[in-house]
């Protein structure tokens, strides 16, 4: 797999998700909302927040793909997001964790050891959350706690607990931040796209993961779908640089830029090492 | 009612609602929080959220106008939702339902249904969750259940099954689309303002339901009041639309063009049928 | 203490926030999630919102600083600022409260009780919540119910209330408006800077009492921190209203903004009345 295959291919899916536009069902925190809903907006996604345990199994049958995000975690939205993490294993829906701020407490570890059971096709997080992750799940003794959403771990350091949890896990574990390594156990591709302003915007790492929730709807090989949606979102990040050069209109310029990228915009700034 | 009667009548409103800056208490979902009230301070109005059963009701008679919207529906809201509810009706407040997502789930059903028990002033949502909203309520048949909060129907699709539910209900239905349809079980009124990248920013549905409730809070004719809010709130991406041609941009200049809009635009830019 | 003292200690603890990025936990209403962290995160501070009382006690420890904000008030949120404060007053971390919509109903008057047990460093509200709160807290009959999150006194009807309530409750009283009035029940300080777009844009005040949290977390004094605090924020609403005229884009130039200034922009904006 190389470059040129990766942007033939991430071509092709980011067509189809327009063409289509997948229905993905976030379970996410309440500082990520707006910031979600318009990301899955601007590729060209439909997005829908359902999270009571009342009703989140329920709509898993209607969605495409399914991401659970433990951030502002309640009691409230771990039960509905263990009901609808459930839904999706059963009905053959993808599901993305985002463990955010998993290390910090007894809570979200708690969290992550139950959502965990229902088999994540993807997790998706910081250095720092993956490396708790796994630490978490008793696969790794390194610790990791993170400082709020923000990482004080190198992607690489995350490396061999990534992998680790990869292959417990049986799924795709993507450790993003200055550069993003994806693992499925075995390979690693790591992608060189995205820029600094993205830390200083909040929950553009939660809107990530809904992405790659997306790509995983029209992608049925999780490693593949989690290498586009983080090739295409790094791009945005770097579209959005161009214009902008503070995080409040960067903001702006980086919901655009989901909304512009294309084929071309891939073929000249993908930057994927596999 | 000519246009010319239209444009006379909603500057008149638009003047009073920069005069007397009605508060508006929003009983919304968690995705539309900031839209919402970004809009309504946009606008001239006051906005409140003020959800918890705890005290729903007794912010009721401090408000001018109540929306209760069922997006990230959860007990906690509905009952907060359905408190508040009984008391505008028994202050005398206008009350706008947004039946987001109804027919998706049985929990958002059952939910529409006991909050129509409390006879809202204006029923306003896509044509989808419309026709929903008429099949739940026991006066139609048709199936429309949305995908997310997007819809799957046409308008004009809707319009049987929203004058039915007006006369049902006594009350006024709104099914905002491409084109805007407004009825209160007799007359119809059609509005042509409006863009697509609208669709394309989260909550901005959501939002409408409270500038509607917003001009119900100054103009006692519920059918008036709808008219001129769905009007208004087209002209305004009208006139964004001219400015911004993706999501992120046409946000800002959106909230911008609420605050801008005048008679003068009024004049030049409303497309109205009746 | 001359304006040129303010100047150039403020322009330290900027530098210093930035050098050492405090992490600031949040408890903080549903309509100020993303504009607080963005806030936050603009000025050079970590964010972390962390509210369920399954974990706001324990992730006190990790936090720099600590604020709770009464806006859109459940049994949860209260419950979980409650226990944060008490573990606050126990690690010794500062920590502000923002009596959001006091005085409008009984559930956030006995919130106000309850949480002035746990002696905020920092009370910040609007000149109506500052009345409203020393009414509650039974040291003086003035009433000030706010409408929704907006006032109905003016700044210099609370410098009495204030004042009593640094006296009562040993802290630091902040109410900000049009212009700001900062005491310590002794002292007393006004800041001049600042823009009345600035009350067109939602939760910029939740995002200023973070702001307060932010320098409290790295100035020992919780006088001068607030001061510092308020001079900044009103200067980038300065900054702002430079380059946006309207309320959407004038909160995008707003964060900007908070991510521009620096010593020269105090030296040459801050206006403040020892």
């Amino acid at each position: 797999m190389d470059r040129a295959f990766f942007v033939a291919r991430i071509g092709d899916l980011l067509d189809e998700l327009r063409r289509t536009k997948p229905l993905v069902q976030a379970i996410t925190n309440l500082v990520s909302m707006d910031a979600t809903a318009n990301a899955l907006l601007a590729i060209g996604a439909a997005p829908a927040m359902v999270h009571s345990p009342d009703e989140s199994a329920e709509f898993v049958e209607r969605a495409d793909a399914l991401v659970v995000n433990i951030g502002t975690l309640s009691r409230l939205w771990l039960d509905g997001g263990e009901a609808a993490a459930t839904a999706a294993r059963m009905h053959g829906r993808p599901w993305v964790l985002d463990p955010v701020g998993v290390g910090a407490t007894r809570f979200r570890n708690e969290a992550v050891v139950r959502l965990l059971r229902h088999r994540p096709s993807v997790i998706r997080g910081n250095a720092s959350e993956i490396i708790a992750v796994a630490r978490v799940a008793g696969i790794s003794k390194t610790d990791g706690a993170p400082r709020g959403a923000e990482t004080t771990n190198h992607v690489e350091e995350a490396l061999e607990a990534a992998r680790h949890l990869a292959r417990h896990c049986f799924c795709v574990v993507a450790a993003t931040g200055p550069f993003d390594v994806i693992t499925d156990g075995r390979q690693v591709v790591r992608i060189g796209n995205g820029h600094p302003l993205m830390g200083r915007v909040t929950a553009l790492g939660c809107a990530l993961s809904a992405i790659v929730a997306t790509f995983n709807a029209i992608e049925p090989d999780p490693f593949v779908a989690t290498i586009a949606a983080l090739g295409v979102y790094g791009i945005a990040g770097d579209m959005a640089a161009e214009s902008a050069t503070r995080p409040g209109s960067f903001r702006v310029a980086f919901i655009d830029a989901l909304d512009t990228i294309d084929r071309r915009q891939l073929a000249a700034r993908l930057k994927v090492i596999a």
